[in-house]
């Protein structure tokens, strides 16, 4: 059973671990089908909201907002508190009205006005629906911990609808009593001009933390990612290097060439009902970009690229048509020189489209269990993530999982693509953009091993209990590799303690979904005398390929491959 | 072109790169097939002996001692030196004849008293045939550098049997003038009793040295391993776990079972004709030993184990059967959860054969290159490397290329081997032998990533040419992972200098064999001050793993996996 820090309220509010969260999804491709997916993650998921708690049935909501026009709260159907009266029941409908209420005995503020306060120096403010509340005094007692200032000059909306056990009474009335204004959101819509590439860019969920706008790239807060072992859809890190093309179901095609090798000359196209009649497979599959941690690499000195944090990973079920289904039907046989090239329908400035490409090795193995993917989680593919076809190419950097896939050939070179020829690459850390020859390194494709803390954050306040800390995250290695041990010390690597894995079964070199861990670390009571402490995470895979100590001896330009040791700075109470 | 250090005794004597080396090898099995072999590795391979050199036709052997009564000076053709005068000849035939001749007129000394004098404090003795010389005073001054140490208080016959530019008139003249006395040279004959298991250990070349007699575990000097892509056979490193079987071509069997999945409950026997029979399969494959440079590691914290160098390993072309071949014509299917178990015919006290296990989806796939190798760079397998059968596993480490092979299990479970069970797994740094569980790790399968700076050794001085000291050593990872760079620094990472990297074109994933590397590494003025040096090298496979920095995090009880940065500290000149 996993440990989890519970950002709760009060301990009688925990969620039980068997309960499972509903998620409603709207398919992106803007066919707006709700459906109702159940999650059922490895282990002990709990946090990722709860079908009901607190005993009301309440609106609440969690998906994406495609269309804001059309979104609605939906009604659960019973409430499930037995010992909710109706009395209780009526204070808290009323109570969950306050937030949504103008306060005419208040000022009103600004979306500005409240960014500012995002620390203690300056006090820390939040909103939640109009109602603008100053927490300064409450957050260092909040019984999440620091998690409070992931809101901090800004929304706590998104993190509510997740973090469910906050709609109670007792919170909404603690929340209330901090209340000094009311919001004027002036809500910046963001138009493009029609015609403007960038006109159509599907909406994402507010969590989703933009390393760039145009082309939209964003990651989820680490601390919810290692919440769960499957990641929901919509929390999914987005990788975009080009505005999100518009594909419709029954427009869509995607062409086959075969170039070079056994079947050469041959050309056929599949539309998406030729993909769905191949027999469908599903692998688990985390996919990560090849800027992952990208941060902590530019601190040693900076590198271009965007400034990831340790959250544009996620881990999925993908389904569709295995690729080597498709190849072996053109005759295409093994081949060591041939390379599979893949490109998007996203395209730059020169019409050129997004482009990649694998070894045909890779490709042609059944146990490669690259799928040309139409399913996320039992859902179809979100705009953002390649509707409707996308390429998963398990163990895998993302780059070569391509997303609005509409053609592949088999040719007997890599892809022409700058981002297989000049992105993507490794070099020494005395390379620098005077003296880098693109040509000289190879296109990432396997990614090393890797590891991560999601909770707690750098700089949070940890309670310890019975001498113990709680600590979770995740962990990854690329070609199919398992997770053997993930380490973690407090001491600077005096002592090691071995995290207890959450991972699927699969067998290792077909291992392609990331391993949860967690583990309850112990303080000793002179640490915890000290205040700080540092603690690091060092994950083994089944190669027993380790992840380099520090950045000052793997850092590269493009600030790729930031494997080392994650080490987090948090403080005691 | 490769830089190398050259162990001559004056410039024009280097050998031509072109220059190869004839090697004379007995067949171990005791048939004693002398055969000449040419080796051609992938670059510049120089040094390791030149067939003519000096222009005598001198005699000069480099064989397996498999019985020294059996051993024959071999005449070359033709004398190639045009320069040479009969005169000179004359000079140098008598010269080649002083170390083989007692000097009245000098001490005699016992092979024991040599042996103390090793180091400048007490003297640097060296032996050559019966002559015993004193070179305290040279050494400083020899060509080769501190390489003249591998030999101080010892035999240097087998290195200038590899080092022929040594065999000249100058150089003999030179060693006689510092001869002290006669070797009483009685050979202690090591005879098991006849019944023992160790009565029929073959005999090895006398450059391997031993980690461990009974059972024979040795190593060859390390900065000769990285003088060859392909290891010669006579020098490749030998890790035995139990006494050398006898095994005669002809009562040879394999017996291979199917007791689980596909083709399940089949049984068959091989000999050696059948398996010589089956389409003959060449794969370039590095075999590592797990605890190769574990020495490093116990410097740290002891652990249990042979104290191995940097030298535990071997680069070879081995050719025979692929093992897919013969599991695909017993009807085994791929199947995820089924292993494939080999036993060698070397058995423990309690009769119990050395074992060890692989997945069958290893075993099965053509791109992983399984053989049933009976020849080793060509020749016979010699009975240290597992005559007449050893399975070659390529990317794996060497506990699992079992030797003597003689039977094969396609089961649902791993070999119960001590081996496979009880060893060669890895474990976190503070795991200890109160706390350790084996069955909570994975056995080690694919090696991580690792390199070794094979010249210069430590502690060696040497010579700064135009601001540069020149490095070279080896470099892989397992699992078939290119080595993509090598990466040296000597100043502790504040800049880095990739190295040229010699190996073989094959395709990732499937690049079984080493790399070799070499650098020309600048050294500046501030440096040469110092005189003290300590240089790193760090190796970065396709997958861009990467070596970790240091020990410290990487250390377990039993030494395995001892990966981390090779640091030489080095004295300048």
């Amino acid at each position: 059973m996993r440990l989890r820090l519970l950002t709760t309220a009060s301990k009688q509010l925990r969620l039980g671990n068997r309960q499972r969260h509903r998620l409603l999804a709207t398919s992106a491709s803007g066919q707006h089908q709700q459906e109702h997916q159940e999650y059922q993650p490895g282990g002990s998921r709990a946090l990722y909201a709860a079908a009901a708690v607190g005993g009301i049935g309440a609106g609440y909501w969690l998906f994406h907002e495609l269309d804001k026009k059309r979104r609605q709260p939906v009604e659960l159907a019973q409430p499930q508190k037995a010992t909710s009266s109706p009395v209780a029941l009526d204070a808290e409908e009323a109570a969950r009205l306050w937030h949504k209420t103008k306060r005419t005995d208040l000022p009103t503020y600004s979306v500005e006005d409240v960014l500012k306060h995002d620390k203690p120096e300056t006090g820390i403010w939040v909103t939640y629906g109009i109602g603008v509340y100053d927490v300064t005094e409450f957050a260092p007692n909040h019984p999440g911990g620091d998690k409070i200032m992931m809101a901090a000059g800004n929304a706590i909306d998104p993190f509510w609808a997740i973090y469910q056990q906050h709609n109670t009474l007792d919170v909404l009335e603690l929340l209330e009593s901090f209340r000094i204004g009311n919001l004027n959101k002036l809500e910046a819509i963001e138009n493009d001009e029609l015609g403007s590439p960038w006109a159509q860019e599907p909406k994402r969920h507010e969590l989703l933390k933009p390393a760039s706008k145009r082309p939209f790239n964003a990651e989820p807060p680490i601390s919810m990612l290692g919440e769960h072992f499957y990641t929901p859809n919509e929390l999914f890190y987005v990788r975009n290097h080009l505005p999100v093309p518009c594909i419709s179901a029954e427009d869509y095609e995607l062409e086959l060439e075969v170039e070079a090798g056994a079947g050469k000359s041959s050309k056929c196209t599949f539309n998406l009902d030729d993909i769905k009649k191949l027999p469908k497979h599903t692998v688990t599959a985390a996919i990560m970009c090849g800027g992952n941690r990208r941060s902590e690499m530019t601190r040693i000195k900076p590198v271009k690229g965007l400034s990831w944090g340790a959250g544009a990973v996620g881990n999925a079920k993908w389904s569709g048509a295995r690729l080597c289904d498709v190849l072996r039907a053109q005759g295409v046989e093994p081949d060591e020189h041939l390379q599979v090239i893949f490109e998007g329908a996203d395209l730059d400035p020169t019409a050129h489209p997004y482009g990649a490409s694998i070894p045909l090795s890779k490709a042609l193995d059944p146990r490669g269990d690259v799928v040309l993917a139409y399913e996320m989680n039992g859902q179809p593919l979100t705009r953002d993530h390649g509707y409707p076809i996308r390429v998963i190419v398990p163990g895998t950097v993302g780059a070569r999982n391509v997303k609005w896939l509409t053609r592949i050939v088999v040719a007997d070179h890599e892809s022409d693509s700058h981002w297989q020829q000049n992105d993507y690459k490794g070099f020494s850390p005395s390379t620098d953009w005077d003296t880098v020859d693109f040509g000289k390194a190879q296109a990432i494709q396997a990614m090393p091993v890797t590891s991560a803390i999601c909770s707690p954050m750098p700089e949070e306040r940890v309670k310890v209990d019975k001498g113990h800390i709680t600590v979770y995250g995740y962990a990854w290695s690329g070609g199919g590799r398992r997770i053997e041990r993930v380490d973690l010390t407090n001491d600077g690597g005096k002592t090691w303690h071995v995290a207890k894995l959450e991972q699927e079964k699969e067998p290792d070199g077909r291992h392609y979904g990331w391993s949860l861990w967690s583990i309850r670390l112990p303080v000793t009571d002179e640490q915890q005398k000290q205040s700080e402490l540092e603690i690091w995470a060092k994950a083994v895979d089944s190669a027993y390929n380790v992840q380099p100590e520090s950045f000052e001896n793997i850092w590269n330009l493009r600030g790729v491959l930031a494997n080392a040791y994650h080490k987090v700075k948090v403080k005691l109470i």
